[in-house]
């Protein structure tokens, strides 16, 4: 392409620009390496911002990691599982084709690095209770937009006699807990194995 | 009591139970603060040993995280769950007595540190594919031991048309995901949720 470029502001006059810099390489270390194991150096390196950029949009990394989760983790979840599972014709398709589509993924990139919500949880929910509560409201939120589904699916008479709450939290907990399995053995087959597991009369 | 103590080795002849306590320490803070975020110096300094003693039983901090997997990690999974379960009339009363005694205990203790195995395995998986290999091993004996107990109630008739890899894998999956949700809520009630979500035709 021979044409000019289109004019755009420099990095140093983007400041929306350089925050999503920030968050795309903290979102990533913290999930390769774990919060602790990262520092703001390291960030600040890797997102090629300067001390005062970086404490400007995030004073702390406490701050950059309730960004993490609140912008980034949330996000994540909303992507795989409740934009899906609202389009999808009932909880139940829902919730398999998450599992299907996640597991297709998994093998064709052929590395797990497990759930972005399940690996901050179990490091960070007993370090701080800012980031506990900031967890728990992902995890809510993710059960809630199940649990509506089913609801959703009794008022149209698709679903019977399944309790909502219940039936969601079986559904985050197996998601959670195949993928940690998934992630140690790297093997995404084991979802494939939760879900026939979780809804027998389908297979 | 006037009575003289009795006499035993002093602690730096007793190399077991100095190895003993250092694992001990290191069990602890690997669960409480996580393995990158815990120091050599600060086992040494909790456990009361030099230097030279924690090289001499473990070399490297990653020879401790092994040891701690292989040993400690390892054992609480055969205490919680597979020791029950053999014990037990049937897998599922198994399953169903371990999900109860644990959720109670939690309730007892007024909080909720996660599981041993799933806090390391967030962890460490990634980091180190010695670690990931010693971790996927206590997963595959957990699944292994439900599955063998799954088998003996067939051979027995106590279970029909259950596939018994299939049934052991989901509730290692279901665990796992309450525990992470349960730590993450400090609440340990989407044990006993999940267990009804699990054996629906039992409550």
């Amino acid at each position: 392409m021979d044409r000019p470029a289109p004019r755009r502001p420099k990095r140093t006059n983007d400041p929306e620009g350089m925050r999503r810099r920030v968050l795309d390489v903290a979102e990533e270390t913290f999930q390769a390496r774990g919060y602790h194991a990262s520092s703001l150096g390291d960030v600040m390196a890797a997102a090629g911002v300067t001390g005062g950029a970086l404490h400007h949009h995030f004073p702390t990394k406490k701050v950059l990691a309730l960004a993490v989760i609140e912008e980034r983790v949330a996000a994540a979840v909303e992507e795989t599982w409740i934009a899906p599972l609202r389009r999808g014709p009932s909880a139940r398709d829902g919730v398999r084709a998450v599992f299907d589509a996640v597991a297709a993924e998994l093998e064709r990139q052929g590395y797990v690095r497990g759930c972005p919500l399940n690996n901050l949880a179990h490091e960070l929910s007993l370090a701080d209770e800012e980031f506990r509560t900031a967890l728990a409201t992902v995890f809510a939120d993710w059960r809630q937009a199940i649990a509506d589904k089913v609801r959703d699916d009794q008022r149209s008479g698709r679903e019977v006699g399944t309790d909502p709450d219940r039936f969601a939290t079986l559904a985050v907990a197996v998601y959670s807990g195949a993928m940690s399995m998934a992630k140690t053995s790297q093997d995404a087959g084991v979802l494939r194995e939760c879900l026939k597991g979780l809804f027998p009369s389908s297979f």
